[in-house]
């Protein structure tokens, strides 16, 4: 429905960028991959391009809107504490067979707007303890994986309320192009080009070994300490199979480990979160000691809320990931980083049909590789 | 694309029926569904019903047509023999928890056409085999199960080849409502009346206890042996769960268990058979001593005998299924039973998008429940 407006050329290319750099597919490999099914145009791109690039068996589980919707809308409350187990260990069994991992972010971030928070926070946690194994052998690294944005219908509304719908999707795409780096003659070099800027910074950022970084911007005054012994990342990063793979594209961001409990301070967001087709508006948090003491959003709060109540460490700083770092949360420390991108949600949950959006992907710092607990993160809340 | 001809109120009837009686879905439990991604409409209206039902959760595998194409047209040779063993293991594990199984029927009978047929038997033969452990906990009721069908454009354009696409598929819609009898006020009674007149038919024919059937028809000139204690049956099972199922809607058919070396003689189908994505047409085959000993076809003859060659009791005739058995099939020792209908073929593969359309379907027969070996029917051919 909303293919038109999308340059065809710009998503092949997208496609192939996602193979050859963001997944590294060697020849032989199988590859699984989740996509909302409104990414069928990406899907099918990158399902020739992997096998172009001699790939085993590609396997597409697609995720409907519609039907996570009449969960919502018929399903008797005991359906909100289940997840897919089964599934997701069989899932996990091929990742351990050294099946590669991609998922097409590109989910409405409204979509459960409006349902019950206390059905929308459960089906979530279900979700997340039936994804657990199969999520552990991702953000450990065990294999290589890769998250790319297609851009949704909706969002691109959201993003650019003036236009037609037709209009907006095709400025969310050319936005997602352009931060992906597939508008130009030679993605492939361009992403190599960019992976290698990204570690000039960390190697910058790891010399350096900051005790702690300062946060400041609207609504924000924040310290964040660093882990002893913490060291940078950014761009490219090598699985345990030997594989370099690009986990996130677009990406912008270099991170690293925050102290468990030297994050003082307040942080806003100037613009929407979305976590798992929930907005959460005008968000203001403040930390004591590493930990959450006090939350104000003027929409979404009830959710994020619940999403802190999962467990114990959810109200840590050091269990939450902000992507991307718009300039005003640039630490001062980090001057040349580059602007802030269209940097999507999380990608999508692989039995989304039968469940709200997961955050399966999460990006991994040293600390949660070497932190199997921590590699479920609790919530994972993009920008829009 | 081709949902706007199909009756939203029938559609939903068979939603419902599939849900109330097909499967006879209890509450609290699972449901895992395969479609075509152009059934997508059809897997709404069925997940919207399974909720109202009570289900657990509701997880839909839907199959691309174009995805499948690309291994075919840019897959290295390896990639023919491997199939998704890892997750139909989670779907086994799924089922062997008792997650009920429902398959939308209604993927494109010429997608192969013209494809490698070396490449097709053996993307078929690895995808059979993958599927095994969970085929096997359908094929022998260990769980309800039902498949439905929806309407393909390229079938309907097949069957229909003088009206436009949009005419053809509203045309085949309506006659795969028709034989599934929701095309009626009350289709769930409906549904029993004819369950109630196919048990009339295969009590009586089970009174009768015949030693063998003869067919005669254009081209066909057929003896089967019975089996030495077969049973007929037809329309509703019951599962080992307990749970009376109706795996096939629509269904006309009563069958039992051949005997294995008594099939003598010749059977021709005047019309196309499909066999997941290739048609074979105007087929004769000619069979001695329940074995296959001479096989004619004007179209898909390569295909059709790399299938036999699966091994070795694909050339008997004991492994064979035949549905819907058409008026000048019909044995005559059964002059009362209803005509042929629109049948669709056997349910899509659950990894379809990763592989050609599999058989996983199945009538059992008696015969084939204590034998688990038949349970993998090598071939399922519907009359189109």
């Amino acid at each position: 429905m909303t293919s038109a407006p999308i340059d065809p050329v710009k998503l092949d290319k997208l496609a192939r960028v996602a193979i050859k750099v963001g997944l590294q597919l060697a020849e032989g490999r199988d590859l699984l991959m989740t996509a909302p099914m409104s990414a069928a145009p990406l899907v099918r791109r990158i399902t020739e391009h992997a096998y172009k690039a001699g790939a085993g068996l590609v396997t597409t589980i697609y995720s409907d809107e519609e039907a996570t919707l009449a969960r919502y809308k018929y399903a008797n409350d005991k359906s909100f504490d289940k997840g897919a187990a089964r599934l997701y260990s069989g899932m996990a069994e091929a990742f351990k067979a050294n099946t590669a991992r991609l998922a097409i972010s590109g989910d409405n971030p409204m979509m459960l707007a409006g349902r019950d928070p206390d059905k929308v926070s459960r089906a979530n946690r279900a979700n997340s303890a039936a994804y657990k194994p199969a999520l552990q052998l991702i953000t450990g690294f065990d294999i290589n994986w890769n998250i790319v944005s297609y851009p949704n219908a909706a969002r691109a509304k959201l993003m650019f309320p003036n236009d037609s719908e037709e209009i907006a999707v095709g400025k969310l795409a050319d936005a997602i192009f352009k931060a992906s780096r597939v508008d130009v003659d030679d993605p492939i070099a361009a992403r190599k080009e960019h992976n290698a800027n990204l570690k000039k910074r960390w190697s910058w950022l790891n010399g350096k070994n900051f005790a702690s970084l300062k946060y400041s911007g609207p609504g924000t005054d924040l310290t964040i300490g660093s882990a002893d012994g913490h060291r940078w990342k950014g761009g490219a990063s090598e699985a345990k199979n030997g594989i370099t793979c690009n986990p996130n594209i677009p990406t912008e961001e270099v991170f690293t480990t925050p102290h468990r409990l030297r994050v003082e301070g307040t942080v806003s967001s100037t613009k929407p979160l979305s976590h798992n087709g929930t907005l959460i508006e005008d968000m203001q948090a403040r930390f004591e000691g590493g930990r959450l003491v006090q939350l104000k959003a003027s929409k979404g709060r009830d959710i994020f809320n619940r999403v802190l109540d999962t467990d114990e460490g959810a109200r840590h700083w050091a269990k939450w990931r902000w992507y991307p770092i718009p300039p005003r949360f640039r630490p001062r420390v980090c001057s040349s980083t580059t602007p802030s991108t269209t940097k999507m949600p999380p990608a999508t949950s692989p039995w989304a049909s039968a469940m709200p959006i997961a955050s399966w992907a999460g990006r991994t710092s040293p600390r949660t590789r070497s932190s199997p607990r921590a590699a479920t993160p609790p919530i994972s809340i993009s920008t829009g």
